[in-house]
């Protein structure tokens, strides 16, 4: 093999990153290229939680609200968050879902085109991007969507009729970033808004997120903020008092506790606010943005960008005979930090190297993703996972019966 | 006085739920009037915190989506409040906030209702749900509010254009109950779908949701949940699958992990949650759930009356002389678990009084509110809070510059 083992354990001795993988709680015998869906835990996450509910759930009580910072939370979180995507304070707040987050985006970039009807949405976003989009314009009526594939699409589907256009950075599936600067630049040129969703962005290296109208995103993945974890929406500061969102909660309210009869939106970013936020699950989420806090993005991307390169070249070297195919970018500038191939039975695969202690996930119809969460993956840990998975795909371990039955897959 | 400290003393002896305020933390020295606003914490939800961090995150990583049952907490957590509100398995779901509870159920109710362009929205109402209706509204077009003041307002404002009415059981202010059997028969029979607000029935009585259509709630209030637990919707089964809702997330599809372009709902109540339930959030509503598990609502009712009524009287006997009047109902039927008194300085009284270890909350213009959460409320709780009530007032302790001084109130 061009690269060995040691050659990995060389690269992890002089990775500046090195020593956050001590901050989270990783199994033993597991490696985990999963942190793209459901990120690891902080160790710090556990006595954060302990904390809010001791000192101040139980000790203010219905006073947390003031005196513990509750009712700001979506503010301060996001002012955490800015800088991991290339934004300001006062343009990033935190709470609910990603979903949700899409749904105030949408109809707050509807209401800054009056006259034009058409939301622009990928076949490849993630299922539920599309949805919330669905859901909206079967709600309001009178608009419409285009459906393109990736911002290849994007070419023929751009008109005066398009209000805003609705893209994620890096696809889920397959791994590969859009060029935002370039697709940003293109649909802004044709009169439209440009909602970009960062769940596989946030954490996986330096977003700069300061071209778009909108983003989105999660803190579960890459920013390990829990199950769960509330999602974040950016708005650019020359629309956040020029429209409102359809989901006028009184958190988003000029003066929520005026318990006025009428909505009146609040200035800036707290608008994009609906109400109550999940405190606790705010609690995990912030013990994770400690660690975020000492973390250089550069190094972050050069890391990650080492680690999918080299799963790449040893997946290919040492499985070339056993039908897997790249499906994500070779360029690493048009890579998040996954990696995925396809294998015509890529479920059995996957169980199979899962049973083997490679965590990876799989994704209809034939797709192994792998997650290079660079702040506790490993080299060693790519070079391990590449070797299991070719002694997976030489053994046949995958042929296995008990591999081949269907399981929910999440 | 009538009624003695001694008599309370042997109220609290007789009382079968006084074991439940064990289960609780509330700090000494304090007597807490405001678990209709922020449940005090059960002590079981640090461990169960830590539990679900440690064993499902930690232990099972993105595995506990099915491990540990994450993705059906919705489900599972609806069920298990279900019989607090009088409901079957099957028929609430939990997630997100009561705000986005609220367009989900009067999103759904709309499209029952094809020909009718009419929501009628309470002026008394928790600002949230109507600002979220305003939001809907503004958002579809075609719509309109109309503003009724409680149920008695509802005589006029009931016709053919109407399509679902959203009231409040018990009002937030003033702690008065309605007769949701006799308010929602007259909503039915004009032809409209009863949505009604349990924010403040919920852990406060045995609800009987069964003749409504819809109905959302908190579970941070009277059910303990925690700050920003996450939310109720309770939709009959006659409406389950003859509607769709507007926010059509992921979760509410019929096969969440096909990742289908286009939306397709699930049947059921499933239908009626949108994405990634908040799991460090459901685990200490689910630790209070254990508490409520234990408690004969017939019981709970019958204390919470008895407190109510017995603070009710005290406060009277003892107060006035002070320009305190009463604003919830007299009539024990036709109240929450809650008791509030209007006073023209209710700001710096209520002020005074917390600084006196009694907390209840205000609400603008001029009400004091107590809430009495009946399992870790004592009956020498009330009898305490109305004494120091009355010193306060006697004293004029709140006349005190410092407690004049506006704070931000919660």
């Amino acid at each position: 093999m061009t690269i060995t083992r040691a050659d990995c354990v060389a690269l992890d001795a002089d990775d500046p990153l090195r020593h956050l993988r001590d901050e989270f709680v990783l199994p033993e015998g597991t490696i985990y290229l999963v942190g793209n869906s459901l990120g690891a835990p902080p160790k710090a996450a556990s006595a954060a939680l302990t904390r809010v509910v001791q000192e101040e759930w139980a000790g203010r009580l219905v006073g947390g609200w003031n005196a513990a910072g509750w009712f700001d939370l979506p503010e301060t979180t996001g002012d955490r968050i800015a800088p991991l995507i290339g934004a300001g304070p006062g343009q990033v707040v935190v709470g609910d879902t990603t979903s949700i987050a899409v749904v105030k985006a949408v109809s707050a970039a509807l209401r800054l085109r009056p006259g034009r009807r058409v939301i622009v949405s990928d076949l490849e976003n993630f299922p539920t991007d599309r949805y919330m989009v669905q859901g909206l314009v079967k709600g309001l009526g009178d608009y419409e969507i285009r459906d393109v594939r990736g911002s290849e699409g994007l070419a023929g589907a751009l008109d005066d009729d398009v209000a805003c256009v609705l893209l994620s950075e890096v696809d889920y599936r397959t791994g590969d970033r859009h060029d935002t600067a370039e697709v940003t630049a293109r649909v802004q040129a044709a009169g439209a808004l440009m909602i970009w969703d960062l769940c596989h962005s946030a954490g996986a290296f330096q977003v700069d997120v300061t071209p778009a109208d909108f983003a989105v995103g999660c803190t579960y993945k890459y920013l390990n903020g829990g199950p769960g974890a509330p999602a974040f929406v950016y708005v650019h500061p020359r629309h956040q008092n020029a429209t409102e969102h359809l989901l006028s909660g009184w958190h988003g309210h000029a003066a929520p506790f005026a318990f006025e009869p009428d909505y009146r939106p609040a200035e800036g970013i707290r608008r994009f606010t609906v109400s109550t936020p999940h405190v606790l699950s705010f609690a995990a989420l912030n013990a994770s943005l400690d660690v975020w806090e000492r973390v250089d993005l550069a190094q972050l991307r050069a890391k990650s960008t080492a680690l999918t390169s080299l799963f790449i070249d040893l997946v290919e070297e040492l499985c070339a005979p056993y039908g897997l195919t790249l499906v994500t970018s070779r360029d690493p500038e048009r890579r998040g930090s996954q990696v995925s191939f396809a294998h015509p039975d890529g479920y059995p695969v996957m169980r199979a190297l899962i049973d083997r202690g490679v965590h990876g996930d799989f994704r209809a119809p034939d797709v192994l993703r792998f997650g290079f969460a660079p702040l506790y993956i490993r080299f060693t840990d790519a070079y391990d996972a590449a070797v299991t998975l070719a002694e997976v795909l030489e053994k046949e371990h995958w042929r296995e019966e008990r591999y081949r039955q269907r399981l929910t897959v999440t």
